[in-house]
């Protein structure tokens, strides 16, 4: 491809803002614009239960960079409120609505990079309209959430869906005071992960205030003189004064449908390693797009803050007329609730076998810190390897904070990127310094474990003696 | 091989405890034995700098196993204050000296196994001898010198050597309240590490009340009395009630060497992949051992706690006739001075070139969280890249403790001992959330600006706007 002379974005945030700013690297010489129909882009996304919980209580600091700054640092030109109502691939158009007055105009662009991220997912119940119901997904909401609770000081709120969201958002609330009941569908909180680990940080969310309400569904939200006074979820009804929707989110991906973009998993756009779509210069990066699952080798969307930045990138090299690469995704998340963490990389052993392998997993369950060092924490981890070759799939982990669980995780989300197997684990080369690990740290014997386990190798190794 | 009947283990510290244990389980009916000339094993020798500074106050905490624990749970009997004379392997015996009595015997085995670990290198200078000066590296070391303190009080400390185990006792000797000098020869601390990044060590160092003599050799020790009383060190005179010899180990090799076995690197025994010697039925493992550089793949010698069971789980296993297999370090190490982590992984630079390698460096300094989130730290990650194929081959780190640098280390390592390169880097999927790491974690940062300046790929990446 030539280098553009016009780039045009859609959406600023995590993945529109990397792009863009991207893109001018590239592209010195070209005209580059983002059009948004928020009044806020570039801002930190995962930071909004920790503003709203006063961990990071001064929300401009969740900008990552003003429209201003695009504009003079970079000449990057910034729409906010601007909708692009519809795009005209055959003469590269793109037709946008100025929110605050009524004119519409048609664009032009050389590139378009289509970064609209998802929205939450509202499921059609009564009462969702009614004062005091929320989702979090952008800035304004977390706003309007903000100024909610400090006017109306909420008692009792009730959050619904059990994901990383609905989870960080139970510690947000409880910080401020309030009691709060998580009302989850699955049996257990934090679906993703398997149902015993999961279990683990269902018991320390009841140990920090939070009452579970599991395997139960909302049937509505309850209103009194417009405002919410409860919901009805599980056959019983939950008071509550507040009440956070966190069930899911959706790609936004219906504008690009309608201009006759191919959709994939979920709904998401669909892109190649380079971030193209089906169309001519046009591409998708971000909550917006698919992407790859490097183990399952199968298309698949995974919307994470992390992935959109990497995948900005790649669009916006593409776009450039180079050639951007983003493989894929292990699907790796970790969240922090209260003093826990719990993570997860690659596959559990039951997306394995759906997937297609044959695999077996262990699970250890340890301190982190030698016996006679003071500090640290427990973690369990579990290790999901194929049974044929050793190849490690996937890991979970729950932990204590101070466990550094998020530490073992990441060396296994790079064993699992490399392809390394049990064996490998078994004798990488880890930094080891008492205030740190143990000599021997839990990847090393996970992969001892799962040689003598899984493998069937003849010697089983034992926790024992690794002090 | 043949299952043996006897496997005779020479040394019970990291190396020879964990053989010894991993042989009982791949041979539950041989006879197992370990011959030490110390009067402890199974301890942990890393954790000696925490006992002596209150840290971990309880020294029986540091022993993993007790001898009669190898006795009663793994009938493996235990000699203590034993010391192997003499190594006959045409006869496959062993001249054993009990150290208490006058007694010595001869002992037959079927499979040898040399733990014998390192010693700690003491240059011929005078006054070495005085009370008040010592080494550091066994248990019983320790505890001497942890009597000495707190029998005599003393104010002034002189560390002569600035690598790991020098700086953690400066922390050590400063939680007791002691003055602290570190004499180094080297014109900044932790030679291994590039000087650059070590000179921020040696500012916290300073910071914390240590005072560094650099470039300074040791000329002598000075006594009154029989007992220690200062230093003469880089020209000048150093008072001090107490001094710690910290220049260097060597391994412990003579024994093997008088028998025919044949050392390698730096005089420490050599050993295939399965720990085998040149001798028929003799292995060796931990301190004692060279092993393989795995991205030089010169064979070297890196005496550490966390090789030494990973070592010597190998030797068992090949030991009790299957083949073990250890395939080398990057010599990957980390270590906490104060309120700092300071770490290293595969090649720098400099050893790259020297190893052949045309490398080169990219280094970033950064807060790990988001700038939005209280907590965290800042930390420095120096990344070394061959600049042909852009494969990663070490990286160093510093930074303040809460930073978890040890993390991204560990990240980093994975990498080296898997083959990345800068690229794969680059699109790794680690673990984020903000309580944990910038969206972009640096490993990933690192491989972005790898690509852009090492590697001279087109489109630079800087820091900004990756929040």
């Amino acid at each position: 491809m030539e280098r553009p002379r016009r780039i045009v974005v859609i959406g600023g945030v995590a993945g529109g803002a990397t792009a863009a700013s991207k893109a001018r690297r590239c592209c010195p010489e070209a005209e580059i614009e983002i059009y948004d129909q928020d009044e806020f882009i570039s801002y930190a996304g995962c930071g909004l239960p920790y503003f709203i919980g006063g961990h990071s209580p001064n929300w401009r600091r969740l900008l990552a960079r003003l429209p201003e700054e695009f504009e003079s640092r970079q000449n990057i030109r910034v729409f906010l409120r601007h909708r692009v109502n519809e795009i005209d691939p055959e003469n590269r158009r793109v037709r946008v609505a100025d929110l605050e007055g009524v004119s519409e105009s048609s664009i032009s662009y050389d590139r378009l990079i289509i970064a609209t991220g998802a929205a939450p997912f509202v499921p059609p119940i009564s009462g969702r309209e009614l004062e005091g119901v929320f989702v979090l997904r952008s800035l304004t909401h977390a706003l309007e959430m903000k100024s909610f609770i400090d006017l109306r000081a909420p008692h009792r709120a009730v959050i619904v869906g059990g994901g990383a969201i609905g989870l960080e958002m139970c510690e947000a609330l409880r910080l401020l005071g309030m009691e709060v009941h998580l009302v989850e569908m699955a049996d257990h909180v934090l679906p993703p992960l398997d149902a015993d680990l999961a279990r683990k940080l269902g018991e320390h969310l009841e140990a920090n205030g939070v009452t579970l309400h599991l395997g139960a569904g909302v049937e509505g939200i309850l209103g009194s003189g417009g405002a919410v006074a409860g919901v009805a979820a599980g056959g019983g009804e939950l008071e509550a004064d507040m009440v956070l929707l966190s069930i899911g989110i959706r790609p936004v991906s219906e504008l690009a449908a309608r201009a006759g973009i191919e959709l994939g998993a979920r709904n998401a756009i669909r892109v190649d390693g380079a971030m193209r779509t089906n169309l001519p210069d046009i591409l998708a990066c971000g909550d917006c797009a698919v992407t790859r699952h490097l183990v399952s080798g199968r298309e698949t969307w995974v919307p994470l803050g992390s992935t959109a930045r990497k995948q900005g990138r790649a669009a916006a090299e593409t776009a450039s007329g180079g050639e951007g690469s983003f493989p894929g995704v292990l699907g790796t998340f970790v969240l922090k609730a209260f003093e826990m963490t719990a993570g997860k990389t690659g596959l559990s052993e039951a997306e394995a076998r759906e997937a297609g392998f044959q695999a077996g997993s262990v699970t250890l369950e340890d301190s982190v810190l030698p016996g006679y060092y003071r500090g640290g924490g427990r973690m369990t981890a579990r290790v999901t390897v194929e049974e044929k070759t050793g190849r490690v799939l996937g890991a979970q982990v729950v932990g204590d904070f101070p466990s550094v669980a998020e530490r073992r995780l990441d060396v296994l989300a790079v064993c699992v990127a490399a392809g390394l197997t049990a064996s490998d684990l078994s004798s990488l080369d880890l930094a080891y310094a008492p205030p740190y690990s143990r000599p021997v740290d839990i990847p090393i014997v996970a992969g001892n474990l799962a040689e003598a386990r899984v493998l069937g190798r003849e010697c089983a190794c034992d926790l024992e003696g690794l002090e």
